[in-house]
């Protein structure tokens, strides 16, 4: 069982370095993280960690996935650069292995077929940029605040927790009891989808988990 | 005056209709949205509304930004796919205009160089995405809340405001207000950065503004 990101450029280091800060934290089961690069020249470019496992090849070939035991992972993150490579990857995947594959494309045009392709999450970066770009504009304050919440190194975190103890007792009680009892502040509960922002007086329902909110553990703001 | 975003791809539809949907909520103001695309072949893969005004030309090329009344711009977007060209053509702008200038870099390593160039704000698009594969491996719940919150078209938003009739009150006596009588969700407050998770008894302080979320406007979740 190991994670196993396979691609080029910025996603592949900024993926690895949260899955490391989430195995530190406890969050995520201690596995090794195995990173395939194309070729030696994008090898080169990004910077890694010692203890990561690096590995050439061309993914769209079969027996390169073989060498990166893509049978054995239990995930699969692909960050290609290339929407028809990623769908071409996607399907061998999902024939050679039970891994749960996360995809990022360049374009929102490949959600769909990535999705037909079997792919478990398909993030498009460069839609999110958009997003953030035109928030800059006018509410450059939320772009700072979704950029810190997005990155486990700095500052805040969201997360999600166990919600068991609180179901049936109204929201604000927990947001109370949570802040004062374990300084996390709670910003919601997931429940099939997120809900935000509910009516501060009613239950929380069961089976909801929370989404809570805390100082990230790295700056010692907990 | 108007928002001028130059580039191609995802980013740039994304970033335009986000803008488009700003200023209907009457959060940005009223001005028109000119789009200059490298070339025709970029024009024609992105779809955009009919009343955006479209420009075809080469943004380094100096005529071409004359052409784009960047003098005049308040806001100019790039979104490039190209590092280097996005170094170069902020540098133009930044001598022609007084506008702030806001761009996507593809590389983490270009964030300097673009800052030392004048850009305003830098959105590393890649990284994003790197951060929300890896939050897809142990915490997809969160992935969908930061998708929800960083797009204004569906579910959720952030956003701020003036706090001025809130400031020197208890955070949760102002929690308590905004959602019962606005029915917003006070996030945190912003003060040069953000701070979110603050005690619940301390009081705002003078200066802050405010961070809510609200179900956002066009699914009537107001
Ligand atoms: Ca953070
Ligand atoms: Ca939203």
């Amino acid at each position: 069982n190991h994670y196993l990101v396979i691609g080029q450029g910025s996603s592949v280091s900024t993926c690895v370095n949260e899955l490391m800060s989430a195995i530190e934290r406890g969050e995520l089961k201690l596995a090794p993280i195995v990173v395939l690069f194309p070729s030696e020249e994008e090898r080169k470019k990004v910077e890694l960690p010692e203890e990561i496992e690096v590995l050439i090849g061309d993914p769209t070939n079969r027996e390169t996935l073989e060498r990166a035991r893509v049978d054995r992972a239990s995930h699969v993150i692909l960050a290609l650069e290339d929407d028809s490579k990623a769908v071409f990857v996607t399907l061998m995947v999902k024939r050679m292995s039970n891994a749960k594959v996360l995809v990022e494309v360049l374009s929102e045009d490949s959600v769909e077929l990535l999705k037909g392709a079997g792919a478990d999450r398909v993030i498009v970066s460069r839609s999110l940029a958009g997003r953030l770009l035109a928030s800059s504009v006018f509410e450059p304050e939320v772009v700072d605040v979704i950029d810190d919440i997005t990155s486990s190194v700095k500052g805040y975190d969201v997360t999600v927790m166990d919600g068991k103890e609180f179901w049936g007792r109204p929201y604000i009680a927990a947001l109370r009891e949570l802040k004062e009892e374990r300084n996390l502040f709670l910003l919601g509960y997931y429940l099939g989808a997120p809900v935000l922002n509910p009516p501060l007086d009613e239950p929380i329902p069961e089976g909801a988990r929370l989404i809570v909110l805390r100082g990230s553990v790295s700056t010692g703001k907990l």
